[in-house]
């Protein structure tokens, strides 16, 4: 069974949604109806930058889809196909990834029409979100796994709810591993007896993994985190979640385009996940560094120096004319200076005076509030 | 400290190698000889297929480094300093990356040299598995982390000694996360109470997480892998080292060029990794599918099937070169029928006909011996 988390629906609030839907179309058919349903228009134009609240979501602009037009009508009824069988997964109480979805439909539709319904995933997969976005409804709630990455260790525990059992899990009793994010943090898992009281992010898992030897996060009673490079959904939402229990949100990468792209990505939210941005960005988070100003503080940093790549230099200036980014002067600060210079810094330059050197930087950028907002 | 597991060198062992390597460079000095060492060439031509162990490895060939050399000079002091760091690693019990070791060089001879004596780090990679070749020894146990990658599930338990802390974790009882598979499992890491008779490697991660959902390893009582792609070192060796624990070890990939290269990787090793061929390949590994003769087995498969790529032929020909592939007549028979056809099949599909239907696909070969050797 499904247990309800913080801010998410359970399983019987997923399904009623589904079958209010399918209801919604059967209705309109019987009596005569065009069947159709509304969904949110994902398109760049309905893209907008929610000041007040620092995300990236959608606006109001909706779409309608209906089953009478040459247009959509494949379309309509390639995601009602799809609405059903989530429907089957959470009766079953069964997950898969859309890929699976995707041959669930080759196999049984294939069987009652005469041509495949499915060629192509890419076919599928703008479907699964217009269903997301209908439905005001995650696909990790139609059981649908996205793919999973990132890891975490700290002072809480985490009730796990998967295949008929019941697992309490001590994230700070997972040694050199730590505990894989899931895909889904919100239906069957729960957060339990959290004492940490912050978390930090850290890009790289090379990096985590010398912090967590360290036991930084028990030092300091933080919760570690690596996104493993860029955070998969589930890293974004739990990170989310987290914020919500009033933890700060520090954030270590790379001072270079990825580095900023996967902060920003975690703070605001992303163009392609904006119709999901609400539960997925956290503009609280703070950006520790690496920084252009950390070479003026730490002088072995200058030739620990790389060139900026055309990659980094062109990110920087279109990051210039983010208003989401350009309204903070620290940024513009930060990114002009990479601009004049054409350096780069990677996190890993500060194990060079000592391993644990970066412990260090972490806790002195902390204790004297030197971040980026 | 670090403790001694199954067929592998305590932390005492490797500072030793390391020591013995210093003082024969200095009493070389001493003696005003020129320092030397050996080590084994690692080119194609030294790189040869052990039939009778079945595994990819180095031949006798070994190679000179010295110090009075002009060509060799520059990088025969590397690699004694890339030694000397690793000997500090070890003393302080803390590991990092090779990227780690590359910026504590930029840092620590920066000083006292007046050119930085690292420019990049495709400079100091060889050096290390010179490093390593030349020592029999492996970059984990010289406290150099590589790339982790990889996940388990099972009846069995892992002791885990790290930053000073020694932890039991319990692999059954790690939900829907599972352990994530270190880098190094031989130093520090134990594995005790292993109660499982087999183990199955599932190529992607999405597909273990439906196997585990369904408990299979519990009902089966195997112990379920994913190396999450290709098998990071770690992941081999830790195959490596279950299969040397008695236990027949089953992969489970998809049909084309990338599921069948993972698979080969797993099984003899790779020439890339020929230095260490004996620690991480697995020649007992049976391939268990997804295979072209399933097609005639299960009916539903022929409407999953998908065109095989320019890349999947073009490696089906590859290996039907390879002596250590085309010696099995069974390999030759299921290459030559991909070449016919021209068609692959993805283990996803066999989530079709219903989610666990992948669960009794697994079973049923493994009961039947249909598998590939």
């Amino acid at each position: 069974m499904k247990r309800k988390g913080a801010s998410e629906q359970t399983a019987a609030e997923s399904k009623e949604k589904l079958e209010r839907f399918g209801k919604g179309i059967v209705k309109e058919i019987e009596g005569m109806e065009n069947p159709t349903f509304s969904t949110m228009a994902r398109g760049r134009s309905n893209v907008i930058y929610d000041e007040k609240k620092g995300i990236i979501k959608l606006g109001d602009q909706r779409e309608e889809r209906s089953f009478v037009n040459t247009a959509q009508s494949k379309r309509f009824m390639q995601t009602v196909a799809i609405a059903a069988k989530c429907h089957k997964f959470i009766n079953e109480n069964l997950h898969t990834t859309i890929r699976g979805l995707f041959y669930q439909l080759k196999y049984s539709l294939g069987e009652d029409v005469d041509e495949n319904i499915f060629n192509e995933q890419a076919e599928s997969n703008p479907l699964i979100e217009d269903l997301e976005a209908a439905l005001d409804i995650k696909r990790e709630d139609l059981n649908l796994n996205a793919n999973r990455k990132g890891v975490l260790a700290g002072n809480l525990k985490v009730m796990d709810t998967f295949g008929g059992e019941r697992q309490e899990i001590d994230a700070s009793k997972l040694g050199r591993s730590g505990w894989a994010i899931p895909s889904d943090v919100d239906n069957e898992i729960d957060f339990v007896d959290v004492k940490a009281k912050s978390v930090l992010v850290v890009e790289k898992d090379a990096l985590w993994q010398r912090l967590n030897e360290d036991l930084l996060w028990k030092k300091e009673n933080m919760i570690l985190i690596s996104p493993q490079g860029q955070a998969a959904r589930g890293t974004r939402r739990l990170i989310r979640k987290l914020a919500d229990m009033g933890l700060p949100v520090y954030v270590f990468n790379d001072g270079d385009a990825w580095g900023w792209y996967i902060y920003w990505t975690i703070k605001t939210g992303s163009i392609n996940l904006a119709y999901m941005g609400n539960s997925i960005a956290t503009p609280e988070a703070k950006f520790l560094g690496v920084t252009m100003s950390d070479l003026k503080k730490y002088d072995f940093l200058n030739k620990m120096t790389m060139k900026a790549t055309e990659v980094d230099l062109k990110r920087a200036q279109e990051m210039l004319n983010y208003q989401w980014i350009n309204r903070h002067k620290e940024w513009v600060d930060e990114l002009k200076m990479v601009l004049k210079t054409k350096l780069k810094l990677e996190q890993d330059t500060l194990q060079g005076p000592r391993l644990t050197f970066v412990d260090d930087y972490i806790k002195e950028k902390i204790r004297n509030k030197e971040w980026l907002p």
